[in-house]
């Protein structure tokens, strides 16, 4: 079981989750509110992330040589995209400016969108279905437990991320470049330490109690993460 | 009168259609039919357009180092994307393919794009105000000039684009620094040009009496260009 207090936070080895019993665990809303997210905080994270998530699909979008590929991926970033514009509403709904509750997490958000860039497009496009995959798992669950609204965040932040398309640009490429997927697969496991550790920073500091309340939630998302790999036939 | 045919077409010194009694005039849409508007050609040039401002667009909200001046263009970015996937849309209501349809109009979209990008953030902002807004009115005409869905089309064209958050933001840079209004003037009546050369290119090569039909619709575009240019006191 990994720590996301302990050394091995930077998730450099990562187990494989695939086949663990608590893998089909539900989600574990007591645990959840039990961390107390603060509102502001974590929608101002998961704006600005989605924002984020969308300019690093438009650029993805830029580099596509062929058109169909250019016009999805601008149809995923016009989802992730409006999942940022959805959230600023709820941040105006509880009387704050976006771009103030977005700008404490904007530097993190910004290392790690180029820490997890990729050498060229199929890695970027590999860093974004995965990356997004997670995030969305974890703000969604971690948003779920906002009092009285959590519910209608969690349904935007886990909304259509456009990451079908992806899926299929993927497909495609490691089907015509067998040679793609061992190179997929290790980058893959590479982006999940810093993934995680950006949702790490979206929890209060944590004394030992409260990991234990966080540890399912981890596994959730791991074994949501090896269906994620597996869907392109690579090994998590 | 500036010929779209003739040597003037290169747009590179422009007189003022300011104050013309012309300014005024309604969409000839007598005319507008009469060019015998190809709907495939036109709705791919469109769509691939509305992608091509999309894309550039996402880049100036990338570039934009100010949280509100980022979400504002990423809000634009949306808007113009809606149009795309709109006129997408309407191409497959067509029977057509949207990538089959834009790839002819690909190679000198990049090249036009590439030439109004402007030497830096407030350069690119204002290129994208004004070719949006003057290209947009001129697809607007020449697509409600398509029989049966051409009022759907213009409507497609014509909604909103998203230009008032570029009004702002260029405007308050020039508020900021007055000598900026000199330069952005320069590059405003540099851009006129090349947008209308790529207007241009949507119509069939045309013989004299066709030019007759065109002119008033530029004589339009050059007054709604000059009202463009008023908005953020340049003088065009």
């Amino acid at each position: 079981m990994i720590s996301w207090f302990g050394r091995h936070g930077d998730g450099a080895e990562f187990p494989r989750a695939r086949g663990r019993a608590s893998a089909a665990l539900p989600i574990d809303r007591v645990s959840i509110e039990a961390l107390r997210p603060e509102p502001i905080a974590v929608l101002g994270q998961a704006a600005y992330l989605q924002l984020a998530l969308f300019e690093a699909l438009g650029r993805a979008a830029s580099a596509s040589s062929a058109l169909p590929a250019k016009a999805a991926l601008s149809a995923s970033a016009g989802l992730v995209l409006a999942k940022h514009r959805a959230l600023s509403d709820e941040l105006r709904r509880r009387g704050a400016d976006p771009a103030t509750a977005m700008a404490p997490h904007r530097l993190a958000t910004d290392a790690f969108i180029e820490k997890v860039a990729g050498a060229d497009w199929y890695e970027a496009l590999t860093s974004i279905y995965l990356t997004t995959g997670l995030l969305d798992d974890f703000f969604a669950r971690l948003a779920s437990g906002i009092p009285d609204t959590g519910e209608r965040v969690a349904a935007i932040i886990s909304g259509d991320n456009g990451m079908a398309a992806i899926v299929d640009l993927l497909s495609e490429g490691i089907a015509a470049t067998p040679t793609l997927a061992s190179r997929l697969a290790v980058w893959g496991r590479r982006l999940v330490g810093d993934t995680l550790l950006l949702a790490r920073s979206a929890l209060p500091a944590g004394p030992a109690p409260k990991e234990r309340r966080i540890e399912p939630i981890l596994t959730e998302l791991m074994a949501e993460h090896t269906r994620r790999m597996d869907r392109l036939g690579l090994t998590a």
